[in-house]
């Protein structure tokens, strides 16, 4: 049994690759929900959608957000009301938000209507919230009159193109929030635990903030192995370099290996980072060098193989 | 200053021609809000929606329903989580529930959302939902083993294509309804009042049930008239021939006249049932003849010219 944590692409490309070199149902995925937004009156999971979509082989590949051979009739008819449409929802993944939206006004909690979506679109590996509860990512930016202004995450990351500078970033809710049912026990019991080549910061940041995951990761560190998803000092998509750096953390496979070296026993890096292993080493944490560029599913199931391999 | 009572597609024709005849500005709508619903979680106002549609010009005259070149993408998508898709929401129209669910969830009435959306689309007559409360309409069939089951309108109607045969109608909450601001004005003070060619009892027969409504008309009795919706003994469209005669009105004109005698000092009836004027006016109401079906705009606007004129 083998449980990863994930964000949104990088996750769900490195996911594809994982699932094809072990059985999908043999895999947990405990998925980011720090970015979840109501839009239009309805429930948004980024993260989930992502990773469900592309296990599904119909994500679309040129945006990297969405549904292949999507349409956006709705939300362009939205803007006759006045809607805010910055955040693009396509016509046949609006459907997904209707269903969650409902069945949530229902009672249900979020890993259930998780677990109906997964296995409607015939997904067999299991996809976990992070947590039932509401955690909302919230970034501080500085403007340019010096003030500051906080911004939902998707307000920051998607209509501002993540443009204003970042000051900081909290998780509202987390240390209320309980992990979602399933998620510890799939920590304690997994064979391997993989850190997916997400953002650090927002994308597994908030996973670590839910009370309890941060030790049960610490508790099996010798069986955790992380994907760096920064690549000769830039992360190969999103906006990791602009919350690390002001964060602190160096924007480098190596500042990665710090920002995980209390609950992460081994880091694969790629091979353009190779003169880092030692600087990671020196953290102690095991560096393993690969081809992490994933450009094609075969690329990514030989980074899968090998992220495995590094930790077997 | 003019005032219609009005249901879905028929009155939403007649009052395309009625607006090429006055100008819409000086024209009152009040709307069937009986047959509203929920679906996958958004509310649903069909009869607001197909007048809004017709008067901005924006319905799909091949259906009679919904918006041309209308697409079906989300609702097909929801399949996927097995919702039934029977009420073919299109994906343009989606966009005025998501809107109108929204606004009303952030506590604005129907009244408020029902301007805003006619504002949007250009609508320069006035809509009012006959009620900001909850009224349905629901309708009582009889199954074939000789139980008798309650259905919602669009249920009967729609999923089951009007085929059970109804037993009895009833409004559910129209008791404890309140006229929407406006209403009981725009009736008071109304030159002429139009009942719009719709099924006297699902559409004319949930906005009589508001309290306020009936007795408003019936002091302005002599200025308000009716266009009779059925032709030559059936209807044009729909299945009011479905309900009027188990709930003992005959389906004809006269039938008509008999239901609305109380409160409607003209009939409008088709050239096709001019031998029944003697049988209308014996009812106390006038019955004037034309040509009732819009098969064209031009139609419809002199169907609205000789309706006026008919109380001139």
């Amino acid at each position: 049994m083998l449980t990863a944590l994930a964000g949104g692409v990088g996750a769900a490309r490195f996911l594809r690759g994982l699932v094809a070199v072990v059985p999908p149902e043999t895999v947990t995925v405990i998925v980011n929900t720090g970015d979840d937004e109501v839009f239009h009156g309805l429930h948004v999971s980024p993260d989930l959608d992502s990773v469900t979509y592309t296990l599904a082989g119909a994500d679309n590949p040129e945006t990297g957000w969405g549904l292949a051979g999507e349409t956006f009739r709705t939300v362009e008819a939205l803007e006759r009301y006045g809607h805010e449409t910055w955040f693009r929802l396509g016509d046949t993944d609006l459907a997904t938000h209707l269903h969650r939206t409902e069945r949530l006004r229902a009672g249900a909690s979020l890993s259930e209507v998780t677990s109906e979506i997964v296995t409607a679109w015939g997904v067999r590996s299991r996809l976990l919230p992070m947590t039932d509860d509401r955690v909302a990512t919230r970034i501080t930016v500085q403007n340019p009159d010096g003030a500051t202004t906080e911004l939902a995450m998707q307000d920051w990351f998607v209509r501002r193109q993540a443009e204003p500078p970042v000051v900081s970033v909290r998780f509202e809710g987390a240390d209320r929030s309980e992990a979602a049912p399933g998620v510890l026990d799939a920590l304690d019991d997994a064979e391997t635990i993989v850190i997916c080549p997400s953002n650090p910061v927002i994308s597994i940041g908030p996973i670590l903030a839910v009370p309890g995951i941060r030790d049960a990761l610490i508790a099996r560190r010798d069986r955790v192995v992380g994907v760096s998803p920064i690549i000769g000092g830039k992360p190969v998509r999103g906006p990791a370099d602009r919350l690390m750096g002001p964060l602190g953390i160096e924007v480098s496979c190596v500042g990665v290996a710090r920002a995980y070296a209390d609950f992460c026993s081994t880091l694969v890096i790629d091979a353009a980072d190779a003169e880092h292993v030692a600087a990671v080493e020196a953290l102690g944490v095991r560096g393993v060098v690969a081809d992490t560029l994933m450009r094609d599913a075969r690329i990514a199931a030989a980074l899968a193989r090998e992220t495995l391999a590094a930790v077997a």
